[in-house]
C-alpha cells in the first residue's frame, strides 16, 4: 500500500481533491510541506496516525496549543459530556468563570480576562486596548517575532539581510500592506537593551504599545534577557505606553507564565493555544486599569469587543479541563523532559559533527543548522543552504516517524515520554549520517 | 426560587464572580443586558434554559450562528463521533475538502476557499486579500454595517447624527483609531446608488476592496438593491478594486447565498456563522483570480496566512453536517417562517397602532420603534426614545420567555415553530399593551 509521498497514497489523492477548492491546496501556510501535505485520520496521545495508516510521534503538537497531546482522555469526557447541553449560546455561561478565575490566580500581572476566538484576534484586541487607553497609534514589535496575522503585529515578521538594513526597519509581510500601518509599526532587536532602549524612546510618546514574547519562537526561542525585560517596563512607565506578553505560546514554560520565567511585569498579556485544550480560543489578560478600556461600565467601551464563538462553553470547558491537569507538578514533568530533549538532540549534533545547535527553554525547542550564537532574529537567521539543512532534518524525521516542525521546532506535551525522546535523538542521528 | 433579574437569583451570583475577572463582568459586549447577563445552563433546538431553571424560546439563535436551533442531534452525534480522533492537528484533514466543495457548489462565485477561525478574521483576511492582489491600501465600506472587529471594517459602525457629517465620513468606532486606519477608509450610504458611485469613484484607484453586506443586519436589515447591486459591480470593474461580499450572517437567506438574491457577484466572499454549525469557524471564498494571493505555488503568498484552529475537524465536521441538514427544503421552510413572522409582528404593531415596523428577508426579522421608510443607516438610525422602546419591548419579550437580540433583530432557526411565532406576537402584544 503506498503512504506519503507516494503520488499514489491516499494523501496524494486528497491533496488533487485540494488543490481544486483551496488556494495551492492549502488551508495554513504552516501545514505545507513538500510535495504534498500529510492529511490526518486520527490522533491520540502522541500518536497521529494518517490516512494511509502510517504512525507517527507527534513533536509539534499543532504550534504548541497541545500541552497534554491528542484526545485526553479527560477533556474528551468533558467535552462529550457538555455537547448535549449546547455548543454556543447568545448569552454567558458559567464555565468561562472558572477558566477567566484560574488564568488570575496563576499569572500574577493577570487580574481580569477577556476572551476572545484566536492568538491573532488577542494580539489585535490588546493592540487595539492599548491605543484606545493611550490614545496613540504606534505599536513596537520585535523583529521577526510572530504575533499573528493582524498587519501591525506581523511587520518585520520574516525581515532578511535583503531588506532588514542597519537598524531594523518595518518591513512589510503580506503585499499591500498600507503605509500607515507601516508608519505605525517600530520594530526593535530582541534583547539588545542598549538599540532597543534608543528605538522605544526615541518613538516615545506617539507608541500606544510595545509587544514582546518572553521567549519568541521564531527569534531563536532564547529568553528574554532580564535586563531587556527591566527595560521594556521602565521604558513602557516612562513614556507611558502598555507593555503587551505576548503568552499564546510561552505560557506552556511556566505555572505562573513565561513573564514569570524572565522577570517581566507587563499591563496586557495574550493568551490562546494551550488555554483551549485543543479548541478554538484565545485571550486578552490584564490589570485592572489596564483592562478597564474593554468595560461598558461607564457607557461605551473605550475599546467595543464581541465575538460570535467566544467564550463558548466547549473551548471554554476543554480549556479548564486541560489547564487544570497543567499543574505544578506537569510544568515540572515537562521541564524536565525538555531538558532531556535538548540534551540528547544537542548530544547527537555534537557526536556526528553537525554544525548545529538545539535551543528552548521547558518544553519547547528548536533545531539549527548553524552554529553562530543566536540572540535574535538576525542571529538566528539560516542562510539558504542551511535553512535547506534544516529542511532536510525535518523530512529525514518524518521518514523516521517523528513530527517536528518543518522550521525545526518542537513543542512538547505531558504524554511525551523518554523514548519518544530516544526516538527522536535516533531519528536525529539517521538523517545526519545520511547527510554527509 | 428566585429567578433573574432578582438580586438573589444564581446569574446575579455568576455575575458577582464574573464582575471580579471579566472587565464589566463580561467576555463579548453583544451579551451585554440591563442589570446583568442571564447565564445559560443548557440548551436544545429552540429552547433555552438559565441557570436559575427558566426557559425561554430562541429567536436570536446567537447572533445568527445557529441555523438547526441548538445541540441538533445530527451535529452532536457527528462530533461526539470525530472527538476520540483529536480535534486539532498540525497537518490537514480530510473534511476541510467536503466543507470547501459544498461551499464552492452553492455559491456561484466561489471556486476556492480559505478558511480561518471568525467572521472577524474571515473580514480582516478578505481585505488584506485585496490589498495584495492591488497593492492599494484603502477599503470602502458601507455606513453603520458590521464586519466585525478589524479597525478598517468597523468604521462608522456607530455614526450618529452628532458625528456623520452630510455625506458619510470615516467615524472611528474605537478608541485610539490611528488616523492612518481612517484615512484608508472610505464610508458609503447604502443603497444610494448616486452618492455611494460618486464616493468610490473619486476614491478611484486607491481603492482595494468594496465591502458589502447582501443585507446588512445593523443597517435596517433590508435588502441590497438591484442597482446597487449592478453599480458595485461596475465600478470595481472600472477601477480595479476587489468586491467583497460579506456572507457572515446573509448566508443564511439564501442556498446560493445573500449574494444570488440581491444578484451580486463578488470577487471575495467572507462566511462564517451558520458555516461552524456552531462551533468556531470562519471562510473566505472567491474566484481562482481572487484567491490566487493565499497560495504559495510560486513563492511566498502574496497573503500569507496561518492559524493554529484553522480548519480543525470539529468545527469542520459540525459545519459539514449542519449545511447538508440545510438544504434547498430548509431554505423553503425558513423563508416561510420568515414571512408568518414577519406579517405576524406587523399586524400585532398595527392592531395595537404602536408606531413601528418589521423589515428583513427570509430567516432573519428586525423590529424597529419608527415608522420613517428605511432605506440605509441613517433612516433605520433610532432617537434615544426610540431605542428606549426598543429596549422596552426586548425586555417584555424576555420576561415572556422569548429571547431576541437587544436591538430588536431575530434569527430564525429550522426548529422555530408557528407556535413560536405565534407566542412571539402574543409576547410583542403584551409588551406593547403594557407601555400604555
Amino acid at each position: 500500500m503506498p503512504t506519503w509521498p507516494h503520488p499514489e497514497s491516499k494523501s496524494a489523492a486528497l491533496f488533487e481533491r485540494a488543490r481544486r477548492v483551496l488556494p495551492g491546496g492549502i488551508s495554513r501556510g504552516q501545514t505545507w510541506i513538500d510535495p504534498f501535505p500529510i492529511y490526518v485520520r486520527e490522533a491520540s496521545g502522541a500518536e497521529v496516525t494518517d490516512v494511509d495508516g502510517v504512525t507517527r510521534i507527534d513533536f509539534l503538537n499543532n504550534f504548541a496549543s497541545l500541552i497534554h497531546g491528542h484526545s485526553h482522555p479527560e477533556v474528551v469526557r468533558a467535552v462529550a459530556e457538555a455537547l448535549p447541553r449546547g455548543s454556543v449560546y447568545s448569552m454567558p455561561n458559567a464555565v468561562e468563570l472558572d477558566l477567566a478565575e484560574l488564568l488570575c490566580e496563576r499569572i500574577a500581572s493577570v487580574e481580569q480576562v477577556r476572551f476572545c476566538n484566536s492568538g491573532t484576534e488577542a494580539v489585535m484586541l490588546a493592540l487595539k486596548a492599548a491605543r484606545a487607553r493611550t490614545g496613540r497609534p504606534r505599536i513596537a514589535k520585535v523583529e521577526g517575532s510572530y504575533h499573528g496575522m493582524y498587519d501591525y503585529a506581523e511587520i518585520s515578521l520574516d525581515a532578511s539581510p535583503a531588506n532588514w538594513g542597519n537598524r531594523p526597519t518595518p518591513v512589510p509581510f503580506a503585499h499591500g500592506t498600507p503605509s500607515g500601518v507601516l508608519a505605525d509599526t517600530v520594530i526593535i532587536p530582541f534583547n539588545d537593551v542598549e538599540t532597543a532602549e534608543a528605538m522605544l524612546r526615541e518613538a516615545g510618546d506617539s507608541l500606544a504599545a510595545i509587544l514582546v514574547d518572553p521567549a519568541p519562537a521564531q527569534v531563536g526561542m532564547m529568553p528574554m534577557s532580564p535586563a531587556f525585560a527591566a527595560m521594556v517596563r521602565k521604558v513602557a512607565d516612562d513614556i507611558g505606553a502598555v507593555l503587551v506578553c505576548d503568552e499564546v505560546i510561552a505560557l506552556r514554560i511556566g505555572y505562573h507564565g513565561g513573564q514569570a520565567r524572565v522577570g517581566l511585569r507587563p499591563d496586557l498579556t495574550t493568551m490562546a493555544k494551550i488555554i483551549g485544550g485543543g479548541y478554538p480560543v484565545g485571550a486578552i489578560g490584564g490589570t485592572r486599569e489596564a483592562m478597564a478600556v474593554f468595560s461598558h461600565e461607564h457607557g461605551k467601551p473605550l475599546n467595543p469587543t464581541s465575538g460570535t464563538f467566544t467564550s463558548n462553553p466547549i473551548s471554554m470547558t476543554a480549556g479548564l479541563v486541560t489547564m487544570r491537569l497543567l499543574d505544578e507538578a506537569a510544568y515540572d514533568r515537562l521541564e524536565a523532559i525538555g531538558n532531556r530533549a535538548r540534551a540528547a538532540l544537542g548530544e547527537v549534533m555534537r557526536a556526528t559533527g553537525f554544525p548545529g545547535q538545539v535551543t528552548g527553554m521547558a518544553s519547547m525547542l528548536h533545531l539549527h543548522a548553524h552554529e553562530r550564537t543566536i540572540t535574535d532574529h538576525r542571529s538566528a537567521y539560516h542562510q539558504p543552504e542551511e535553512a535547506a539543512r534544516l529542511r532536510r532534518i525535518y523530512r529525514g524525521l518524518t521518514d523516521a516517524g517523528c513530527m517536528i516542525s518543518p522550521r525545526g521546532a518542537c513543542f512538547l506535551s505531558t504524554v511525551n515520554t523518554d523514548a519518544h525522546i530516544e526516538r527522536l535523538a535516533a531519528g536525529l542521528r539517521g538523517c545526519i549520517e545520511r547527510m554527509d
